[in-house]
Formats: structure tokens, C-alpha cells, sequence
């Protein structure tokens, strides 16, 4: 029986909980570790399944959260599906006018910087032979290049940023282990809180269920080969300029 | 004798003021106005040459100079030259174990913020017939697809933001002033304050004088065509990758 370790770093999120679920389900893994500020809903403890209180803007917590996982059997998996579009004060922006310190920064934080810092805790445990893979959601709004229809400012900033974070983490986890790949992911629309606000405006069927996503998800991290390092793909396996 | 008038913001800084005199030796424009927290040195307040005081993470202050700038002639050009490598406390990453979240959240709000906050205040001075240029400097290094050698986590990233947060922009302010073009500039490394720790690096003739580079961007800017709208330019007029 495998000892390989899978971390789902936002696991209390709609995507991330639909993740640790399909992955506690796989026979590749040992055990999935869900870290995450709450429990995840239904995630209950046990052999296969592991909860540790963890928020990506506490590094304390993470440092904690990594020493626990020090002794661990090898970390192949690293998801980090957090995330944030809109807050209580805020929602994205259709004008530049609406554009503010407070939300730029606070997008900024938990879109970019904290999945930053959960992979300077989390990606050293990752072995340094045979295959691994850290992948982070990112979103096709966040690429530069495929943006024509302007708006959105703080969010697609935090995710371009997000992406060049996870390219600059790929170049320097590959210098101590060849086999192991860092990408950007494209969920998809999901029907998450995140998206919520917006689903009146999506197409029909352009819609998907968080566990349609995460099958998706998970089949595009399975194909990837050692090239697609610092890549940036969506959730049909297809690349998605920067 | 032309009204049009010419903004630098962040003024006071190593490019910002030799693109201020340049622009202020340019008989196309009636005034430069310097913004800057301090008065560049060397900048006596003339006819020609105006300073108004502007932080540009204090938005009350921004607010202010777009006030005091209403009744003016029209705005044709906009440089926003702020930018920041290290502080007191933190240099660029050699490697993941040095991102933190201070060092990366002030990077942001310095390279990517301030300048969006700029142009939400600035840019509807602009004339809305007849071409006008708004240009921030970005840095090669924030080129996500140009990325091969890592580190720098912080100022990669808040420069990958700078650049989306340009190109939403363009696209929002073309539609209201269809000859007015957003730009990012990469100004090559140049002596400044900000490359002085990374010069014993730089090959032999590769680093600038500030009046050099001023005049290579302003060149670029002069020939930059309504299809330039959104791009991302070196200092010699070269496009480079997202």
C-alpha cells in the first residue's frame, strides 16, 4: 500500500473539497491532507483523510502545518484551490473608477501571495526523485494575453501575478527535482460561492459542477509530462497564452 | 504656442526626472507637471515646468492633482515612472525561502497599485479626440513567458500585474478616446537608485544613463501607432511576450 501524500490546500473551498474528496477515493494516494482555515464539510478523519488548521496568510500556520507533514510519507500532490473574486465591501470592478487600494490588496493577498507562501512551505516536502505535481487554480481571466474584454482589474491582476508566482516556483523546484511539475490551472466556470454572483451571466452548459471540475482537474495534472512545467493550462488539457 | 500638457508621475526618481526635462524641453507641449511625493531635484517650478506634490498610494492626494489639473489644456501624454526592486528590510528572492508577505504586499502596492490608481485619476484628463500616450514602466523581467532564470519573485510578479492592469485599462480607456494608446515600457537597465545593488552584474555597456533611456522611451512612445494600444515595449521599440 502507497504511503504517497496529497495536500489540498483550500480544501474547505467548493473545487478544493471537490479535489481531497476524488483524491481520498484514489488508490495512488495514502492519505490526503486537507489544509484549510475550517474543516472541510464532511471531511471526517480518519486513515485515509487528515484535516490540519492552516490559513495561506498565516505563514505560522503554515511552517506548522509542513513540520507536522515533515515525517510523512512523500508529498506527490499539492493542490492549492483557494481563491477570491469579491468580498463583503467589494465585487469586480467595471471601471477603472472602482478600483481601490483595498481591494487590489486584498486580492492581491489571498490570490497570489498566499499561494506563494503555501508553496515555499509545502513544495520542499515534495521528494526529490520520481514525479510530483503542484498545480494552483488560477483563471483565464488572469491571462494577459487572452484579455480583450477589459474590467476585472484587481482579480485578473492577482491572477496574472499568480501565474508568474508559479512559473518563478517551477524554475526553481525543477533545479532539485527533475521529475516534478508546477502549473497554473483553469477551472472552468464552477458552480462555487465564487462564482455565484455571475451565473446569471454564463452561457447554458458552460456551467459545471465542483466535481465535474475536479475529474477534470485531476485527469489534466495525470497527463502532464515533465515539459509543462511553469505551464499554464485549462481544464481541457489546452495550453492558455500568459 | 500648444496648451497640450505632459504628466510625470513619480517625477522625482532616476528616469522619471530625465523623461520630465526631456519632456519640458519639447516645444509640443505648453507644460510638464511633475508629480512626486518630493520635488525632483533641479525642477524650479516655471511657465514651463509645474510640481505638484502626489503619493501615489495616497488616493486623496491623487484626487487632488487631477482636480487642480481640470481646467488645464488637454493632457497628451501620461509616464508613470514609479517603481520599486528593494527596501530597508528586503531585496529581490534569490530563492523561494525568501518570499514573505510584507515584502511581496508592498511591491504590489508600489508597482502595481499606485500606478492603476494613477491612471484612474489621470487618464480621464486626457482629450477625448486627437492621440494621446499613456505609458507606465514595467521591466522585462515581468514578462511571464520571457521567465527562464527564476528568483525576483516579488518583482516579477507585481510587474506581470502592472502589465494586466495596463492592458485593462487600454482597452477601457480606447473606448472613449479611440487615438489614445496605453502602453508598458521596459527602459532597459538603467543607473539608478533601483539597479545600483545589481550593477556589478550588468555585461559591460548594457547599463544606461538615465537621459539615454529617457530619450529611447520617449522615441517609442512618439512612434507608437493605435495598434500599439494594450502592448508591452522595450526601449528600442521591440514587443515583448506577456
Amino acid at each position: 500500500m502507497t504511503t504517497d501524500i496529497a495536500i489540498v490546500v483550500g480544501a474547505a473551498g467548493g473545487i478544493g473539497r471537490a479535489i481531497a474528496n476524488r483524491l481520498a477515493d484514489d488508490p495512488a494516494y495514502g492519505q490526503v491532507v486537507a489544509l484549510s482555515r475550517r474543516r472541510p464539510d464532511g471531511w471526517t478523519a480518519g486513515p485515509r483523510r487528515a484535516w490540519i488548521a492552516a490559513d495561506i496568510l498565516d505563514e505560522t500556520s503554515l511552517a506548522a502545518a509542513a513540520a507536522r507533514l515533515a515525517q510523512s510519507g512523500p508529498v506527490r500532490r499539492i493542490v492549492v484551490a483557494t481563491g477570491r473574486l469579491h468580498g463583503p465591501d467589494f465585487g469586480p470592478e467595471k471601471t477603472m473608477r472602482s478600483i481601490s487600494f483595498e481591494s487590489l490588496s486584498t486580492l492581491f493577498a489571498v490570490n497570489a501571495i498566499g499561494p506563494a507562501l503555501a508553496a515555499k512551505h509545502l513544495l520542499p516536502l515534495m521528494p526529490r526523485s520520481g514525479p510530483s505535481v503542484f498545480a494552483a487554480l488560477s483563471a483565464r481571466v488572469g491571462s494577459i494575453g487572452d484579455n480583450s474584454l477589459g474590467g476585472w482589474y484587481g482579480y485578473r491582476a492577482s491572477k496574472a501575478s499568480l501565474n508568474m508566482l508559479i512559473r518563478t516556483l517551477a524554475i526553481e523546484h525543477r533545479r532539485t527535482r527533475p521529475l516534478s511539475v508546477c502549473v497554473a490551472l483553469h477551472p472552468g466556470t464552477v458552480d462555487t460561492a465564487l462564482s455565484a454572483p455571475f451565473q446569471p451571466n454564463v452561457p447554458p452548459g458552460q456551467l459545471v459542477a465542483p466535481d465535474q471540475a475536479a475529474a477534470a482537474l485531476l485527469a489534466v495534472m495525470d497527463r502532464l509530462g515533465p515539459d509543462a512545467n511553469g505551464g499554464f493550462f485549462a481544464w481541457d488539457g489546452s495550453v492558455i497564452p500568459w
